[in-house]
């Protein structure tokens, strides 16, 4: 029954891989964490690393590969489609298994200040760590990216919460939080009309009166001719998957289509479909933690 | 991603805490194997020990818990209501990640000629292992129990599969062979016409005509004043779990009736769980292994 947190930092490096393999390798060579995947994309110039682990170990493998970015990736000479302010752009610490979010934000801190102290790269809390609900939001934080940053950080409202005000020459800032997993969750309707799709997108998501932790667009599969509400899931314990599936059912419905299917891109934790699987088979007084056989070896 | 396999040793001694938390200490301390739990029972006097690790670590665990089992139970001073044949009675060995059954199978087969060589116990193999469809079954096996068995073993049909006709002179015999995970999975009914429950169950289990790996039977939730159909899964990969509770679902509607709700009893692998999200969720292309975050670590 170990405490596991994911880690799933960005750098600024999508076109080198012999840079990105250095940067594994880091990760790879730290004890106590199991790299999961890492995805460069091209034209954004940019990768998305997984791995998981110990609260120590996950601790460890952020600050070495902080200092392995800093070392290898150079912002002034950086071009890519994605926003960027920093060589290694921003560190997420996620809780999946004996860990409470409460944890996760005091291990974001630590490593911040550890960032900001062994790798003289400045650091903004964000998310969950926030220090201010203007840093809440990883978009307002980066805006002006590694270019603008040097004024950035003299503005009154935007000190970074560790480091001080110098902007590291080479490696920018890097923005530190904890949240809670991601899954990409898309549904497939039963009809050729996006509208119906986005019309529902809308109904569900936040900022336009949904599901708190829910972000939604309706997209065309036009290979398979139907229409798709694709959705991020920012915290299945607060909106859980299957409550989103039911009303989008009924929502549909209102149309006379129905779902033909669901897809989860990528990753979800155990817990998203347990609960799941709970509600749709009318479960009672069902403990995960101790009823789910590899709970007992993880 | 290790190779899991669980074992379930039943041994007959369920009245003296110290002789089996000896046989406990046997299994703690083999390396790569977790004790998940051990349950005693005094009118039956016998234990059941629930362990899991790598096939190497599980082989130590179940050939060293034989040796000391024999070592401290004495069956021709053993009484208790459970039928039994030897000191340790029963080992099933169950696949539960990265392992197929036929392993689990070489496993049991290389168990038992240890078990025979170095404790002296015939053995023979049951279930998915047996070496005849007269062994299939443990109850057969073990009919006649300890004090029949030294007439049995002369049989020219019971002939152990390991260990020659000589039983030990106080462990007696024991069966070891390779199974499925079973599920106790019940489902509670809104009616108090145990009669109806006591129907369903009668739809659904295989040997009345039902579903190949169900057993089931009706009973009454006295507290609650409800029916009960218990079930027994006895391999959610020939019988998921969903489809069972549809049936039933579709059953209960012919008297007017339907399901208030489930549990799962004890232990379950999390794939037998996540097999009823994928198919109440309509999960296309969903690959478990890779998807599921914990599956990478365990």
């Amino acid at each position: 029954m170990a405490k596991i947190i994911e880690c799933v930092p960005n750098i600024s490096e999508g076109r080198r891989p012999e840079i990105t393999e250095k940067c594994l390798d880091v990760v790879r060579n730290t004890p106590g964490v199991v790299l999961l995947d890492s995805s460069s994309d091209y034209s954004h110039n940019r990768s998305v690393i997984t791995f998981l682990g110990s609260p120590e170990g996950v601790e460890e493998a952020a600050v070495a590969l902080a200092k392995e970015a800093a070392a290898l990736i150079d912002l002034t000479k950086h071009h890519g489609e994605h926003p960027r302010m920093g060589a290694i752009d921003v560190i997420p610490f996620i809780p999946i298994k004996e860990v409470e979010m409460a944890e996760c934000v005091a291990l974001s801190k630590h490593v911040a200040k550890r960032i900001a102290e062994e790798s003289k790269i400045p650091v903004y809390l964000y998310e969950e760590s926030a220090s201010t609900p203007q840093r809440v939001n990883l978009a307002a934080i980066r805006k002006g990216q590694f270019e603008g940053m040097s004024e950035k950080v003299k503005l009154p409202e935007w000190e970074p919460d560790f480091g001080g005000r110098t902007v590291h020459p080479t490696a920018g800032v890097v923005a530190i939080g904890a949240r809670m997993p991601l899954i990409a969750f898309n549904i497939n309707l039963s009809t050729s009309d996006v509208e119906i799709a986005n019309r529902i997108a809308k109904i569900i998501r936040r900022s336009s009166g949904g599901f708190d932790a829910v972000k939604a667009i309706g997209i065309m599969l036009e290979d398979r001719n139907i229409a798709q509400v694709s959705i991020n899931m920012t915290n299945f314990n607060v909106t859980p998957l299957y409550r989103v599936l039911e009303l989008i059912k009924a929502e549909a419905a209102r149309w006379g289509i129905h779902v033909v299917g669901t897809e989860i891109v990528g990753l979800t934790p155990m817990r998203a479909l347990i609960d799941s699987a709970e509600y749709y088979m009318q479960l009672e007084n069902f403990d995960a933690n101790k009823q789910v056989l590899e709970n007992h070896i993880l």
